[in-house]
């Protein structure tokens, strides 16, 4: 490791993050070529996945590559897909070094992109900037460990922890600043999903406005039987950004019809008792290529998702309001008897936001899991 | 103003903060007193009120005080009271400059104090730190200005805003870190305060526990009725520390005087509805002499309160779990319809404590009092 391998590394890992929540099912990633002192290209990966980073921050090098080296924040690919391998792009180039912070999870990348490179001369340094690399490439990762996209759970409620008044009023817990935030947050993700209640009650698009995006991030709506208007907002803006719907086997055939004749997308999942079956839900989500899912609620598809243990992060914003026990929880039943079985998070980040407060807190393995 | 007196100002203040939460009904003042540039004495209001700051901070400089500048975090007193005024004591010590926050808005003392000290030929400069000690002599002057205590509430929650399971396991939600922090926090109050629920529930000592204090807080239990055992660890910790039990009229006889004779002071506060009127119940208190009261709950006490619009500072401690809707909540019913209506609260400061998430709010008038 040389002493600005950190440095490059960081700046490969901003590229990359721009990419985050369009690139799906492709990961994000960015690359800096340096020759020398001088850094002569930089790239991200291109919406939809396609070109790689390293094609972007190559062309931008040109000949200057010659004897340099490329900090990319995953091993390049070195297998025929939809474009030629990334390692032979390095090698053509006259890439001398390679740095990344470790090798791809992926089984058709994994260890081989690497091995390709220093078959042919390339010096080949990993471990860089491993912690941030693992954070922002954590959806990409959870999807090829498990099938599934991460998850993100947002409430946005009052300091005692409820999300409106009995009468529905929630116009506004948190303030403007807030509110903006969240529209980052869905930029970030590849999909917004809420349950049909907060289809019900807020009729919400569900895009992300305030600034301009390469890509929307999917709509999701989970709900059994698709109870909720078919002309509200999201049928309305279908050619802004996709709608899925993720309903049962008993949702109406003539509400099937309309939505797929409107250009939603239908995903059957199996029923739970009473409700989808969450695990197979996220599968279906992470066979769609989804990588990072942005969950808004409502109360009841946040218990279930809580209760069958797929909320990788917890993003509470906290308004500086208290509504009283009659007002809506931020949370239904998670039907828990001890304290000892209750979901566990670890603060990752508190912050002011305008008169609020954000909180990021990560999941911890049940402690019957440990 | 000369460019040490904020320095010595901020020394004083640490100083007088040693005595808040066991001065009550008297101010808890920080003195520091300055001869060219060495600080010769230092003092602080003593338990219970007496001796002051100012005589404390004498008798340590002795002969050194001549010529030298008071530096006191109030106006000094200039009434007779249990003790000779201070500024009788700086006067005759030979002090020629007294440097203080602001006046005492105590009308025995307001300008008056000054004033003396000015007739003397002591120079008086005010306005150092004004902020500081305005915040640290909160409770005094909220007693003075409205005849209450000041008062914080302080919710121990799950992120969901629950305080326990619906079984009632809430061992812990908050982790040890912040549990210490609470007995800190019944330190720097005058007393705890409860509601006859949470000593049904968890039949709790309230008392300062992992470190000595010079006067344990008053424990006060709010009950309309008496209706919680009498031979609990309250009962058994009466020579340890004072328990004033808040009643109405139809409290029994038998439960009064079995209290009386255990050693619990008895204050009877008039009914509103099936509580305790909350607004009668504080003045009662500050008519006891308290200026800072500290509530831990339950739920239905931290409702009237909040309802009653008095309190003024929100501690918030937040564990990272999740117990979900059938959980016991943080807050009884307001009431409210809609949010318009809702206390609000501006944030004091946010931080992380272990494990957990501390966050302390301030009362912001209503919007129907703009």
């Amino acid at each position: 490791m040389r002493p600005d391998d950190a440095r490059h590394m960081h700046r490969a890992l901003e590229l990359g993050r721009r990419g985050i929540g369009n690139t799906w099912p492709n990961p994000a990633v960015g690359c800096v070529i340096v020759n020398g002192d001088v850094v002569v290209g930089e790239g991200w990966t291109q919406p939809s996945g396609r070109p790689h980073a390293e094609t972007e921050a190559l062309e931008q090098a040109g000949e200057a590559a010659r004897g340099g080296t490329a900090y990319v924040t995953l091993e390049p690919c070195s297998h025929h897909g939809l474009t030629p391998p990334c390692t032979n792009a390095l090698i053509a180039a006259g890439i001398v070094r390679v740095v990344a912070p470790f090798s791809d999870i992926d089984p058709r990348v994994s260890g081989q992109g690497f091995d390709h490179l220093r078959a042919a001369g390339v010096e080949v340094v990993t471990g860089v900037c491993a912690d941030d690399a693992a954070d922002d490439h954590a959806g990409f990762f959870c999807r090829i460990e498990t099938g599934r996209p991460s998850l993100t759970l947002k409430l946005a409620t009052s300091l005692d922890g409820r999300i409106a008044t009995a009468s529905g009023d929630s116009q506004w817990i948190t303030g403007a600043e807030t509110r903006a935030f969240v529209h980052r947050l869905r930029a970030t993700h590849d999909a917004v999903m809420v349950g049909a209640g907060t289809v019900r009650a807020d009729d919400p698009l569900l895009t992300v406005r305030g600034f301009d995006v390469p890509r929307q991030p999917v709509r999701i709506v989970v709900s059994r039987k698709l109870d909720f208007p078919v002309d509200g907002n999201l049928a309305r803006t279908l050619d802004i950004a996709p709608l899925w719907l993720c309903h049962a086997d008993d949702a109406p055939d003539d509400l099937r019809e309309a939505w797929t004749t409107r250009g939603a997308k239908l995903i059957r999942v199996p029923l739970q008792g009473r409700q989808v079956e969450i695990p197979a839900l996220m599968q279906a989500l992470g066979a769609q290529g989804l990588t990072r899912v942005f969950c808004e609620g409502g109360g009841e598809l946040a218990a279930s998702l809580l209760s069958a243990d797929v909320v990788d992060q917890l993003d509470l914003h906290m308004g500086g309001v208290v509504i009283g026990a009659e007002g809506r929880p931020a949370l239904g039943a998670l039907g828990l008897d001890r304290l000892s079985e209750a979901p566990r998070f670890a603060l990752k980040s508190v912050r002011q936001s305008g008169d609020d407060v954000v909180q990021s807190w990560m999941r911890q393995r049940r402690q019957s899991d440990a």
